[in-house]
């Protein structure tokens, strides 16, 4: 069984480490924040100095980081996973970042000897805890089928989607779709209360047929309760929608529900909603609204 | 049991007619296209001269009517329902028209001592011939709770939402949701294809989590088949859009997701798709991008 390293002991990556652990695997990780790593500890992880350190006793590093800037200066900085790994080794990316980077990612860390998968997840926090994530993954393919069991221990849905930088291609297109999806419950709903139909009938009647969506299921109740703690925040939403946006700028075409969400969310972070979850998008408008 | 007069055996309208009579309802139709109607008549349906004649024998009248025009045609025009219903009657339509106007035309129908009930349903052809159809329903809840056994006969999901018009406002919160979902899943395979990935791998990823939608479920494997045959056609989801556009002009509040699928579905009709099922919106730029 493979030797894991794990760095980016996070929301995400926690319990994601936590299931790596629980399948027999044996983990170790760079610690950098003690109290949220004791659990881990406890149950066997062992801990490395440096992430070139890890790198260079694992034969699979995985990142779950927040950003770009963040993957390359773990993976390329001082001490990083490149300067530790060898002839044989997988790095692993689970974060969610720029598809063009992550190609020029695997790219300089092939030139040591080593394979990247690009692997972003979607399913949150609860997805992490349950192993139910839905995973796209880049990449060569043999090295895919190598990881399978590792994936099987984090996921349920997991997608072999192509070579390096399909997997966050693919993250990108399921976030631009969940976007305009929340966008519509998110129109809806307010458009129920504006011309005074019972909120609470509307999104029942909508939800049972042609115009249901996982977004409307299952935000669309948080709404009308006024729940607005993140299952999924606006700040990372935005994030996401950035590198869409960024991704789009090189690309022929017209997209323009990915403009208009990417402005809505561009929005609702001016306007101080960041650490809501996505579902407050609504308060762009209702705050408003509801003082006229 | 209730004696039915049914104005709108078309494409909707036939079917919906006939589960009537299969749950054992008299009903009875005007005459319009007798090819058409030939099957109900073999099933025992019996024909008015007019829609005046054809309220005159009924207990209810049902609408099931292309638009606002052609409903007030038919309630208030020459030999008009108007004329035919006495104290007790009850108008249900079906249609998806204006609620503004839905509100006027039951005010209307009151003073000659009938009650009307508006009843937009959702599910397409195939649920009305299935008779699984999404209704709708505004009106005086008393004569809703009268006709509940009609509506049963012809749906599944049958909501009691308010007042006069209340359905209709349903049903156009209801559509600018679906529209609105459709358009993610449009943009959603553009991207993919335009990105090069797998549309069907990408397909399955985005389908399975939290970007679901019934219209990515439902339609977008027809957009990867090229079959852009009508379930619900532009035409219509165009006609739909323009009564949700009438509708937000006299209200307080931007909605942009309504702009946005109205001017696209707006495009999508000038260039010659209105024939197209709703899924043929993603030829506004397929056959662009295609042949560029």
């Amino acid at each position: 069984m493979e030797k894991i390293g794990f760095i980016g002991i996070g929301v995400m990556g926690k319990p994601m480490a936590t299931n790596l652990v629980r399948k027999g695997f044996q983990l170790s990780i760079v610690s950098r924040h003690p109290e949220k790593e004791a659990s881990l500890i406890e149950m066997g992880a062992s801990v490395a100095a440096s992430p070139q350190g890890l790198a260079g006793t694992s034969d699979v590093i995985i990142l779950m980081l927040p950003d770009t800037k963040t993957v390359e200066q773990v993976l390329f900085g001082d001490d990083g996973v490149a300067f530790g790994v060898g002839t044989g080794s997988i790095v692993i990316d689970m974060s969610t970042i720029s598809p063009e980077e992550t190609i020029e990612f695997a790219e300089r860390l092939a030139t040591a000897g080593c394979a990247m998968l690009d692997a972003p997840v979607s399913g949150g926090e609860r997805g992490a805890e349950q192993g139910t994530l839905g995973i796209m993954v880049g990449g060569p393919q043999d090295v895919f089928d190598r990881c399978r069991p590792i994936f099987e221990a984090m996921g349920k849905t997991i997608t072999y989607t192509g070579l390096s930088g399909c997997g966050q291609k693919t993250k990108l297109v399921n976030q631009l779709v969940g976007a305009t999806n929340l966008l519509g419950a998110v129109e809806g709903l307010r458009l129920a209360r504006a011309a005074g139909l019972d909120a609470q009938t509307t999104l029942q009647a909508v939800s049972s047929g042609a115009a249901s969506s996982w977004m409307l299921t299952n935000l669309g109740p948080k709404i009308l309760q006024g729940d607005f703690a993140p299952g999924f925040s606006i700040r990372l939403q935005h994030k996401d929608m950035t590198l869409l946006k960024e991704w789009l700028a090189g690309m022929e075409g017209d997209f323009p529900a990915a403009g208009l969400v990417y402005a809505l969310f561009h929005k609702a972070m001016a306007a101080g909603l960041s650490n809501q979850g996505n579902q407050g998008l609504i308060n762009l408008w209702e705050s408003r609204e509801r003082s006229e």
